[in-house]
């Protein structure tokens, strides 16, 4: 038998959530948009019948995918945590899933004891673009140099003040940030950029992918970044890459 | 200088062409629906400045996608042909694009002349759908056995009467075909079907993976795919698979 006290206990409830970011006007909740936030937390809602505000790993920018964000909402539901998953999914669109859901500690926080949090962009580099992938990718009809994308890139790994590379006006905070490792690959016609970094600032992913996307068209040269990464400021870098190419695949705690 | 009988000579032009399928009522031409031969056509039209008809390779259901979609136009029309596909995509929605022009023969036909069609299956056989796949996947949660689903479609191979495949009441002329190889594959979470045959019976692709499907969640035996095929009716084979999952990937000439 449940005491009035146990019944009532808060538990905390963490879920791992894929969405498709081309309707939605990013992922934070805002007025008179739809964002990621906003839909998750009135399925939840529908679930827990009580309000719920969630807490994050990322804020994705609008038309940025995810297939690994990490939210988490505390509820004095005492629903199975197995039955979260199809409860929820059952009043989410078709374009937000839940993937995984796992009590956690009230210590846990998405955001403030994420370690690490993995990007990844991808360029179609067919001449033609490839119709199927066309909202998850940025084509490039100009063959990529990745060999020069990757020398180019290693500069920018360790800790850095990365001003260069985010959107001007938008921090009045610390730009410091330590990326742990960029990746270019490419596989048949696609090219995929991998940023691993301790936080990112505001457009620092698609920056990067922006300015390392230069080097790959020859337009500059490797060396030339770790120059851009000295002058700290957003105008010595490249174009700020479209936001349907990225992808937010891992968050580490 | 070009004289009057060659400025006038009819050219024979071959594009391969890729759609998503999803906004799309099939591939050919109906009225008062949305379909890929007449947005090509009209596309065409304003490069070419006079009125072409189609003729192509395979006629995909609505919410059927192609990679590689066969089609061919007669045209007076001196462009170089290396212009025609930037020119044309020019005039496409982002769900169609253009990849290869080639002129050919009076003689070529991409129906008749076509020797094999090859249509790809994706199966999202992850426990939650997978949501930047949704619109090119059939989800189904459940573990296949693929093992067994390959054996099952052993059987199909050859030269054989389909009528148990094809949707019933829509083939007035012969139900024989052959298929010349299927392959079913599992790679992470995705089951592909791949099959090759010199041509499809209405819905016999769909029909073939529904039926495999049924295999692979063990409702039925490998064997019984032999007595399906034998039964030489509709009713015995399993049902269609959803049109969103099927692609045509590549037809041979």
């Amino acid at each position: 038998m449940r005491g009035v006290n146990e019944s009532r206990k808060e538990r905390h409830i963490m879920l791992i959530v894929e969405y498709d970011g081309t309707n939605f006007s990013g992922f934070q909740k805002q007025a008179n948009a739809r964002t990621v936030q906003d839909v998750l937390e009135r399925a939840i809602e529908k679930v827990v019948k009580h309000p719920v505000k969630l807490q994050f790993s990322g804020r994705t920018d609008g038309g940025v995918h995810a297939v690994y964000q990490v939210v988490k909402f505390v509820t004095s539901s005492r629903m199975p945590i197995n039955s979260f998953i199809p409860a929820i999914n059952s009043h989410l669109p078709d374009d937000v899933v839940v993937k995984i859901a796992r009590e956690v500690g009230c210590d846990f926080h998405p955001r403030y004891k994420a370690k690490s949090r993995v990007y990844r962009y991808l360029i179609d580099n067919g001449k033609c673009p490839s119709v199927l992938m066309r909202k998850y990718t940025w084509h490039i009809p100009n063959y990529l140099n990745v060999d020069a994308m990757q020398e180019a890139a290693n500069y920018l790994i360790g800790i850095h003040d990365f001003r260069s590379f985010h959107a001007s006006g938008s921090n009045l905070g610390s730009t410091v940030r330590q990326i742990f490792g960029i990746k270019c690959a490419r596989r048949g016609r696609f090219v995929s950029i991998t940023i691993e970094a301790n936080a990112f600032l505001y457009h620092m992913a698609r920056i990067i992918v922006g300015t390392l996307v230069e080097v790959g068209l020859g337009r500059i040269k490797p060396l030339d970044v770790k120059y851009i990464l000295e002058a700290r400021d957003r105008k010595a870098a490249g174009p700020t890459a479209p936001a349907k190419g990225l992808c937010l695949v891992k968050v580490k705690f």
